[in-house]
């Protein structure tokens, strides 16, 4: 199997399942009870916290663990509304935001909240000077994505933080979910307030991952209940799974610039190989993440091409899962001012630092011969 | 060790982790990738959800799968309430719900709704009548707890079920977390509309429930973003924790009738024990959930007692976390109108059907030894 859909979820580590397995059959109880079983997995707990603050340089007291990259932006999002609505019922996010950005803003539409949607670029990315003049007294929370997950575009994180700092009411929220471990984001540094970040994307299990939450912004919580996680996610803690994500987190950020030199060297490798064929227009950007690379080949059918790919056991993805009710056609695309021909057609390879040069040679060589018997079978 | 903290949380059976690490490791695409390994793990998560439909005796569209019982509880209520509120702004719950449920409801008050909170018995049993009588035009959800978390208490859900039915603007939430596998809850015939339940309290994994929605009851979704879940719930799909989720109800409905009786052989045979003792006074009613046991030493703090047990290894377990910001009150006691000797000093024996009478012997012993070496420093 050669596994090119890293941007839609990883394979788990094996440390990772181990140290999940260990801790949920082990340190069992629950942290809430007095008892000194408890008080251990409360401790524990906390170290845990502790790990994940120190990897992201904030304050243990920054860290909600929470049970995926959707419900971090969602609760950052919704959470904002909700507690700062006096202050103003306006906000800014982009036309590229994955779904549980997007949604959650549609949602928040709909109970009367006022939400701009900044366009993008040819290369899906937002414009410093468009979040400036969108920024309004009423503007209480501004969110852009660190990476685009169908593009892998890079956005401008640091001058989009500079252009919020100044408003007193407003607070930055960063989608971290496909730029961890790929590109580096000093959240204090860029003045970020909220950060999601998601443990199935970095090798780590699903349902885990945390919402970085600087220490002065208070949130209406989106789950209520026993006051867990510093009084912002009730529910009882799944220790294993936040032992779990730390331990995906660590093994992420060691030899960190060895990874992303390698993986950078793959994209430039595909690249190089995928624009000998001239029937493929690539449409990320030169400088974008080191672990995405989008193409079209106009005329072809995303799903067609993955399904033939798959016959082969190579897995590639198109759009996003739902960011578009029309079949194939990518919004992300479409924003970017796209033809059709092209937003139509479009595959995201995503690769981890585990894949190898030989599996993306394979990967071209399928995708050219594909081609040519699908070209051959359409008589073209 | 003895573990008598079962209400807390439980430890995960061996086929319960054993499930999870395989599906995690063999099965982790993203089930909403177009490739032939996305549509695989589509197909395991439809069966797990078709399992879960048939243990629960429902259709396999009305099973949501969540992170846990806080999750589900606040995506019923909240969900109800943000999505019907032009039917109406009145809910009613009891007094003695869990903090998941208490605490979503207070939230809601603090955006404009209106909250009846039911009073209940001596025994901490909600009167049908009240039910009846709060019931109001505008009500648009009921949320009422099968088995109280602290006390064992059953609440008449079959009777409060055919008091909602005929007002078709209400619907009925019913938080099963502690009643799951004890007692039965035939959802259809109980006229319940929302049903929640939780993983980690049978003996499967934190991170894990569901929450079951009748087919014609459509909820403001917590977390919006790639219409996951039947676009109740978006987030990538957690296949291994559903599948390990699954498992444990198997598991638990396996020989139920035989685990029932075995738990409550075990609480009867820890009532007569316990009763011998004349410094203790009983919580629970006579008829509760066999799982568990709640009883007062007036005079002892619970901490102390329950400090004292954990050095022989015996654990137990006090008021729900968090659900009095006074220590060691028990705000559900306090509920039934007990006076303070008993709301202050109340302690909760919880068992699972693994628990054995040589373990509730030793407790009953250790604790009597306790009392005893506590009333001697005391000076009593
Ligand atoms: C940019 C981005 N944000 C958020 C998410 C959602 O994260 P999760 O799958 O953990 O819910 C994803 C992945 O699906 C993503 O790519
Ligand atoms: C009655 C009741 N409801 C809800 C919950 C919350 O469930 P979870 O711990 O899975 O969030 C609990 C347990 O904590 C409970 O006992």
């Amino acid at each position: 199997m050669i596994y090119l859909d890293n941007s839609a979820t990883t394979h788990p580590h094996e440390e990772v399942l181990r140290s999940y397995q260990k801790v949920a059959d082990v340190y069992y109880a629950n942290p809430s009870s007095v008892h000194r079983f408890g008080s251990e997995v409360e401790r524990l707990l906390q170290q845990s916290r502790t790990q994940a603050a120190q990897l992201f340089g904030v304050h243990s007291r920054e860290v909600i663990f929470t049970s995926g990259g959707t419900e971090g932006n969602n609760m950052a999002i919704k959470g904002i509304a909700f507690m700062h609505q006096n202050r103003g019922k306006h906000m800014i996010t982009s036309s590229v935001e994955h779904p549980s950005v997007m949604e959650a803003f549609r949602a928040l539409e709909s109970l009367g909240f006022e939400v701009t949607y900044l366009p993008v670029d040819s290369e899906g990315k937002v414009q410093p000077s468009d979040v400036s003049d969108a920024m309004r007294k009423d503007t209480i929370l501004v969110s852009i994505m660190s990476v685009n997950n169908e593009l892998g575009t890079i956005q401008p994180i640091r001058e989009i933080g500079q252009i919020v700092r100044p408003f007193p009411k407003a607070f930055f929220h960063v989608d971290h979910v496909q730029g961890l471990g790929k590109i580096d984001l000093p959240i204090k540094e860029y003045a970020i307030d909220l950060c999601t970040v998601s443990g199935h994307k970095i090798h780590g299990l699903k349902g885990t991952g945390a919402l970085i939450v600087q220490n002065n912004v208070s949130l209406f919580p989106l789950l209520h209940g026993g006051g867990q996680e510093l009084e912002a996610r009730a529910g009882t803690e799944n220790l294993a799974g936040n032992v779990a994500f730390v331990k995906a987190l660590r093994l992420l950020l060691e030899k960190k610039e060895d990874k992303r030199a390698h993986m950078s060297s793959l994209r430039n490798q595909l690249w190089h190989d995928l624009i000998e064929n001239q029937q493929v227009v690539i449409n990320s950007p030169k400088n974008g993440a080191p672990h995405i690379l989008n193409f079209s080949v106009p005329g072809y059918r995303p799903e067609v091409m993955i399904h033939a790919l798959g016959e082969e056991d190579i897995f590639i993805s198109t759009k996003s899962a739902c960011s578009s009710k029309e079949p194939d056609v990518s919004a992300i695309l479409q924003a970017c001012g796209l033809n059709s021909d092209r937003t139509t057609s479009a595959l995201r390879v995503s690769f981890s630092y585990e894949n190898t040069e030989d599996e993306l040679r394979t990967f071209v060589q399928t995708l050219n011969s594909k081609i040519e018997k699908l070209q051959a079978t359409m008589g073209r």
